[in-house]
C-alpha cells in the first residue's frame, strides 16, 4: 500500500508555519509498513484541494489529510473531496445532535456556525473526535479511483489529529497489516549529552548492527535513538533485544528511557517518577529561568506528590529576602555564582520543608553578559540532605530560549544523578567539555 | 502568475526532517506579488517527480523544484523533467570543462562521479552557482502545458538555493513584475476570545471586502487574523488602511498587536510592553500554573524592567506560610475560590514590593475535580494600587496543558485590561459566556 498526505490551509503557504501534522501521520505510516511517496499542501481553496487529491490518488491508495475541517467559511476540505467524488455534502443530522447535546451538557450555547462542523461528504464514516467538535471522516472510492483509493479526513489541530490517528486510523492500518511482517521499534532516550558524544559511544552498536537501524534525533539537550528491528517476529524480537542491550551499555546512566515510541515519558516526568518511587519532594528557586522548571516539574499529572513550591527570584533584593541569600554572598560573588545558587538551594529547600532544592542563577542574553560571565554561564545547584550539595556550572550556546531551556534541562539532570545509586555526575562533563562550555 | 514548489528527496518524507526550502523561495514569491498554490514533497523517483510536475503545472505557470541536483544516482530532478517534457539530458560539456578547471584550481581532482552535475535538460538554460558545483536549470516549456510552465531547478543545499534565488530567481521575477503590482499584508492578534466570536464581530468585515483577503488563525487563546490588499500600490494600501480600520472597530480592546506580521510580538511581550510604558512592575503567586506564568514573563529579554518575582505555592500549607493567605479562607472557601486567589495576588504584591500581583488557583485535571469544581475551574485574580483587586473563574476546556495554557493566557488578559484606560475587562466575558464557562 502506498500512501500520500495533503495539508489544507493557507497558513501553510506562508513564510512562518510548516506542515508538522505529516510528521504524525509518517510515523504511523513507517510503524504499519506502509510506503509514504508524497505529500502536498494547498491552501483553502476547492477547485485546488480536488485537483491535488484527483493527482495524488493515481498513485497512491490511502490518501491522508489534514485540515479543513472548522467551522469557518474557509474550512474547505469535504466539499474538495466531494466535488473530486462528484458526491454531495450535508449536514449529518444525528451527529449535530449529539454535538449539541454535547455543548449543552457543559452549559454551554454552541454557535449556529458550527453546524458545518456536522458535515458530510455523502458514502463517508464519521471518526468521533475525542479532543474537539470536528469529526474526522473515512470514505472509500472503489469507483472512480484506478486504485482504490480511501480517503481519511483529519482535523488540522495537532491534539485532535492525534486523537484521532490513534482512534480511527492506527486501528484500520494494523487491520491491514500483512500477518506478522512489520517491524518492531524501541526509542532511548538520553539527556545532557551532545549529540557528536552519543554517536561517539554507540559506534560499536553501528558495528555490529549497521546503521540503518539506527537513527539519531537531536533536540536541546535531548537525544533520542530509535532502533529498529526488522522481519518475522520470531526473529526480529531477541535482534531488537540484543540491539538495546548495546545502547544502554554504551551510554549507561545518561539513559533516562527505553520504551515503545509512543510510551516516551517526557524528561521532567522521568525525573518526577524516580522523586515519587523515594517518598520525596523538591523545590525549586529560579532566577534566569523565571519558573520555566516549576512549569516541566508540574506539566505531569500527579505532581504535587513531589513538588513542594519554589521562588522566583529575579532581583538580588528578592533573593535576599525570600529565600535568605547572604547579603555578603551576592556582594562578593555575584548572583550568578556558585556559592549563590547554593544558597538559593537551600533556601528553597528549607522555606518549603522539601527534600531536595534546585538553584538557578544565569546570564540568559541577549543582554547582560560580562567578558567573566558572558551570556550562556549558568549556574545551578541541588541542595539535598546531605551537607555539601551538588553543583555544575555551564556555558551554554544559542539565544535566549535555548539558554533557558538547557537550564532547566541540566538543573533535572544534576538532581536525577543524586537520585541514582552510585551515580557522580560524571557524564555531565561531556556535554560542555568538548565545547568549552563548563566545569562540573 | 501562480507558483508552485515542489521539493525533491526521500529524507524529506521521514519522521525527523521537514522541507525548509520552500519559505526562502515563499518569501521571494510573496515579495514579487506571486501567488503560490501549492507545495509537494516527493521521494528521489522519476516516475513520481515526472507525474508531480506535470499536476503541478495545471495550475502554475511557475514551478520551483529544489533537492535531487546532486552527483549521486538518486538525484534524479533532472530525469524527472526530462520524462515529463519528453526531452532527453546530456552532459553540457561546455559546463563540464569548467566545473574541471575550478577544481584544479583548487588543486584538487574531481571525482568522476560529479560529471552528473554537469548534465543539463535539453532546452535548459544553466544558472551558474556561486555557492557550490551544481548549477540551476531553468526551462520554459511553451508547448506542452496549457499555461506555458517556467520551471527553476534548484540545489536542495539551503546555502546554494539562497544564493541562486538572489541571482537568479529574483531578478527574473522582477522584470515580470507588473508595473508595482503585488501585495500588502497586516497582521491583527486578539487574546482570550474564542474563534466564533471573532468571525461573529467580524463579519461586517467580511460583507465590506469580501473573505478572501482576510484569513484566520486560531492558536490556543489566541486568534490572528491576516488582512490582504492586492493590486496596484497606489490602491491596494488604502485599501488595507480601511480593512485594518475596520476590524479594530469590530474588536476593540481585545487586540494586542497590530502590524507586519515579522514584527509580530507574543501577548506576554505586548502585556510586558504595557508595563515598562507605565514604569510598573507585576509579582506571580501560581499553584495549578507551577511557573509557566513567571515563565512567559522572562521568555523576553529585559522583563527585568517589569517582572519583580514570584511564588509557586501547590500546597494550602505555603499559600500560608508564604503568600499569608489567612487559613480561614482556606477553610470556609477552598484553595480554589475567588478569596485565595485575591489573598494570593495580594501576598505575592506585598512581599515582592511590586505594583500588580496576579494569583492563579486550578484544577488542571486529570484528577482532582469535584461536582462543584470540575476539572478545568480556574480562579484568576490581580492586586493592584486600588483597593479592590480583579478577578475571573473560569472553567478551561482541554487537558492540563491546555488548562494551564489557557489560565497563563488569561491571566495575562485580566492584567492586561487593567492596564488600558477606560477597559472593564467586558471582553473578557464573551470567551466564556456563550459556553458558560465563567463569570468576571
Amino acid at each position: 500500500m502506498k500512501a500520500s498526505i495533503l495539508a489544507v490551509g493557507g497558513e501553510l503557504l506562508g513564510t512562518d508555519r510548516l506542515d508538522t501534522n505529516s510528521l504524525v501521520l509518517t510515523e504511523v505510516l513507517r510503524r504499519r509498513g506502509v510506503e509514504l511517496v508524497s505529500k502536498a499542501v494547498v491552501g483553502d481553496d476547492v477547485v485546488e484541494i480536488a485537483a491535488t487529491l484527483g493527482a495524488l490518488r493515481e498513485r497512491a491508495e490511502l490518501l491522508l489529510v489534514t485540515g479543513g475541517l472548522g467551522p469557518t467559511r474557509d474550512d474547505l476540505t469535504r466539499e474538495g473531496l466531494a466535488r473530486l467524488l462528484g458526491r454531495s455534502v450535508a449536514v449529518d443530522e444525528a451527529l449535530w445532535g449529539r454535538i449539541e447535546r454535547g455543548f449543552r451538557k457543559l452549559g454551554r450555547r454552541i454557535p449556529r456556525v458550527n453546524r458545518k462542523q456536522a458535515e458530510r461528504v455523502d458514502g463517508a464514516e464519521m471518526l468521533p473526535n475525542r479532543a474537539g467538535v470536528a469529526p474526522g471522516q473515512r470514505i472509500g472510492d472503489a469507483a472512480p479511483s484506478p486504485r482504490g483509493t480511501t480517503y481519511f479526513l483529519f482535523p488540522g489541530v495537532p491534539r485532535e489529529l492525534k486523537v484521532l490517528v490513534d482512534d480511527a486510523l492506527d486501528p484500520w492500518l494494523a487491520a491491514r497489516a500483512e500477518d506478522g511482517a512489520g517491524f518492531d521499534q524501541v526509542e532511548v532516550r538520553v539527556a545532557c549529552l551532545p549529540e557528536s558524544v552519543v554517536e561517539e559511544r554507540i559506534v560499536p552498536v553501528y558495528e555490529r548492527f549497521g546503521d540503518r537501524d539506527v537513527s539519531v534525533l537531536a533536540r536541546p539537550g535531548e537525544i533520542r535513538l530509535r532502533l529498529r528491528a526488522g522481519g518475522p517476529a520470531v526473529s526480529r524480537t531477541p535482534r531488537l533485544a540484543r540491539m538495546e542491550a548495546a545502547v544502554r551499555k554504551a551510554l549507561g546512566g545518561a539513559v533516562f528511557y527505553v520504551g515503545a515510541i509512543e510510551d516516551g515519558i517526557e524528561f521532567e516526568a522521568a525525573v518526577g517518577d524516580l522523586l515519587t518511587a523515594r517518598g520525596e519532594t523538591v523545590a525549586v528557586a529560579e532566577s534566569c529561568t523565571g519558573g520555566q522548571l516549576g512549569q516541566r516539574f508540574t506539566a505531569t499529572a500527579g505532581s504535587s506528590a513531589y513538588f513542594a513550591g519554589g521562588f522566583l527570584t529575579y532581583s538580588n533584593h528578592l533573593k535576599m529576602r525570600l529565600l535568605g541569600v547572604p547579603r555578603e554572598t551576592l556582594r562578593e560573588h555575584g548572583a550568578v555564582s556558585k556559592p549563590t545558587v547554593l544558597a538559593m538551594a537551600s533556601g528553597a529547600r528549607e522555606r518549603c520543608g522539601s527534600d531536595y532544592g534546585i538553584g538557578i542563577s544565569g546570564v540568559a542574553g541577549p543582554g547582560g553578559g560580562t567578558e567573566e560571565r558572558p551570556v550562556g554561564t549558568v549556574h545551578i545547584a541541588v541542595a539535598g540532605p546531605a551537607a555539601a550539595g551538588s553543583h555544575f556550572e555551564a556555558r551554554f550556546p544559542g539565544d535566549r530560549a535555548r539558554v533557558r531551556q538547557l537550564s532547566t534541562q541540566f538543573a533535572l539532570e544534576l538532581l536525577r544523578r543524586m537520585l541514582l545509586p552510585g551515580e557522580t555526575g560524571r557524564d555531565l562533563l561531556p556535554w560542555s567539555a568538548p565545547r568549552g562550555e563548563g566545569s562540573a
